[in-house]
């Protein structure tokens, strides 16, 4: 029989409320496949490769690896930022030599597009090395903006369920807070994560697929002037009295959305506004409609490592291609990324499959032209029929001790350090 | 027998998580009491009263009153800010001919300090006018500033304990990705509500009583020179290589802490950077001990209408002191607050007393010099001993339809218009 080789995972980019519970699909996978040995986990992302700090995932109690399930963001081994860039030759060949010391015969990367990407890259240059290893990547990001816009790369990638439940819960109490409150408060302005991409600030409509509520939804895919915005809420304020305004973080509002120093100068400083704040001034400047004035919430990290809004739906899914990663691996299918696709039919299911790396890097997913209303402050039934089945039922239980989540404690168990220290390329002093 | 008399309930100020719950306290005590008949919510507070507007409670479905438990913020009867001032004479002669009108024995407010005092000054004008009113208080507000330091007159106000659970929780989620994203971020700011009362922030350390987290509270009771803050920041992170900052929404940062225009004069437009920003943009401006950024977030209205996180301790306060209120009314109690008072001993016990309207309105707490610790970027675990029994244990289940929560949906009967239209004074055009 073929000796185990070990595996190294890594994650990549923001967090999500269930990254980890796909690294708990991959360990408690790779636990019963023979071919792999030993799973570390790379501490903060590639950065960990880099130097060499590989978190042993094997000697991990049990009860620690399962608790994965329930602890959001990536505290467990950590993401980074940190990309391997195409001249970072030095740091690519860091990589397969970290890679040959510990034997590692698998290397699994959770990430978006460009995590996909840099697996690809990796897995080509260690077979160029006459490495013998089998990348493969594992689909994560809670913008949803992997793959493409026909969906047949992925359908949908885990983290983006567990946001979208966030948003429902989020839009469907805000409204109670804009309803009570209305004398003094009658608009509602809710900032959504997502940068250029929509998907998130539309899972809002989750909350009301019925529409009874006021409520205006902007994505990013589609700007509008600011002016347009505030006519826009005022005609809603004629009609409803209140408000509710869901608005991507990267929504473009045309030149009154700029910021202006004394100088007239478009300001891009660390005290530009959010676009939340620039419709709530914009708004209490010019006056509304009704009496009273506008408010913002500016939801921040805390969508994506809000644990009690986990979807069961996403938690699932995101065990299962971590899961479906680590079984591609052991069958030597390198280049490809787990993915989710789903099943035709009335009744949501899905399939886990793989795809090239090469095809999810080169792809890119925006919010779907055809799913943006014609109003252009809402999105279709279409939409709704998408995202409803992803974020599941209930709220899900969350194991606690003393009144406190009970989230897992890692012990700080590191592979043996073999090679001489390395200072990443993009970290080195000019 | 005496012939029953009405029951009319209004709501002031921001909403809380449970207010709702006090609201259902009062309905369902007042059912079954015969000296009670109809209770009326005045629609958005004092306003519904000087409007005419009062939803009739009684004639709800019992379900509906039920689910309260479970409907956050004051979509239900709505709450105000509008405020009765001391001149506001026919204001005052309004209410209470709204009141004689609708046969209104029983007025109870449910509020803060101010509300409380507008609630002393009905309950006079009644007496002084001849109307046999019974005016009652019921405690509120999510900032636990109402009352006295030394905690004679209330112990906690409900609302603060649901808050304190979402921070309990936020903090413990928001550490875990301040630890998995240090390598970028390894400063994250939190901006708790309360304005200048420092309660809420405080709560934050209900998420780590043992101190293992890079963890820094600063309370608005406590003003710093934001130089100063920065250092302590670096110095954290020098010795933890991250840290989580919780700040008062009211903190006052010295002169570097104040945004000026381009003449130098302080700035408090309406586009003032909030305190999180302030203090993100002056670390990241000079720079962090360590690489990588700070980042904030600042939460908003979430906090008092996140139902996920109320705190089965507050929900069971809040009815409670709404049952008690009720109770109060029925015996006649006027000019009284229902309050809620901690029992000596070791383990967690209250009971639900009254006290004189007239001592709450002219009281004033702040958070105990004593609680802060003298880093003065924490809070003294005496602090924790008060706070940790509030927030419970586990979190709550809510009834959820189609993946949705299941709020209350009162139908809109309202008492028949006895009296000819009414503007409130200080909505007239001048």
């Amino acid at each position: 029989m073929q000796q185990p080789r070990n595996l190294v995972v890594a994650q990549s980019g923001g967090p999500t409320p269930v990254i980890n519970n796909s690294l708990r699909g991959i360990i408690e996978t790779a636990r019963d496949i023979e071919a792999i040995g030993t799973v570390y986990g790379a501490r903060h992302g590639i950065e960990g490769v880099l130097k060499e700090e590989l978190l042993d995932l094997s000697a991990q109690p049990p009860e620690e690896i399962a608790l994965l399930r329930f602890t959001p963001a990536a505290g467990s081994i950590g993401t980074c930022r940190y990309k391997l860039k195409p001249g970072q030759t030095e740091d690519y060949e860091r990589v397969i030599e970290v890679l040959r010391a510990h034997n590692v015969g698998y290397f699994l990367y959770i990430g978006g597009n460009d995590s996909m990407d840099t697996a690809h890259k990796i897995a080509n240059l260690a077979h160029a090395r006459g490495l013998d290893l089998v990348a493969v990547g594992v689909p994560k990001t809670i913008d949803n903006d992997v793959g493409d816009s026909a969906f047949k790369i992925i359908d949908h990638t885990p983290g983006f369920g567990s946001v979208a439940k966030y948003w429902m819960h989020m839009v469907q109490n805000a409204n109670e807070e804009n309803d009570g409150s209305c004398p003094a408060d009658p608009v509602l302005v809710l900032q959504a994560m997502g940068r250029k991409i929509g998907f998130i600030p539309a899972a809002a409509r989750l909350a009301d697929p019925e529409r009874q509520m006021p409520l205006q939804i902007y994505l990013a895919e589609k700007p509008i002037p600011l002016e347009q915005l505030a006519d826009q809420v005022n005609d809603q304020l004629r009609d409803s009295g209140r408000c509710v305004v869901v608005v991507s973080e990267g929504l473009n509002l045309g030149s009154l959305g700029e910021v202006k120093d004394s100088f007239g100068h478009t300001s891009f400083s660390s005290s530009q506004l959010t676009v939340a704040q620039m419709i709530v001034n914009h708004l209490n400047r010019c006056g509304l409609a009704v009496k009273g004035s506008a408010r913002g919430n500016v939801s921040g990290t805390d969508q994506r490592h809000s644990m009690a809004y986990a979807s069961a739906v996403d938690l699932e899914e995101a065990y299962r291609v971590g899961q479906k990663a680590a079984e591609l691996a052991a069958a030597g299918q390198s280049g490809f990324m787990a993915t989710i696709l789903r099943e035709p039919g009335p009744l949501y299911s899905v399939r886990y499959d793989k795809v090239p790396l090469g095809e999810v890097a080169n792809s890119e997913r925006t919010f779907p032209a055809h799913w943006i209303a014609p109003s252009g402050c809402d999105v279709t039934d279409d939409f709704v029929r998408y995202a409803r089945p992803l974020v599941g039922e209930d709220m899900i239980s969350l194991p606690m001790v003393d009144g406190r989540q009970r989230l897992t404690r890692l012990r700080p168990r590191y592979a043996e350090q073999k090679l001489p220290a390395y200072v990443p390329q993009a970290e080195r002093k000019k």
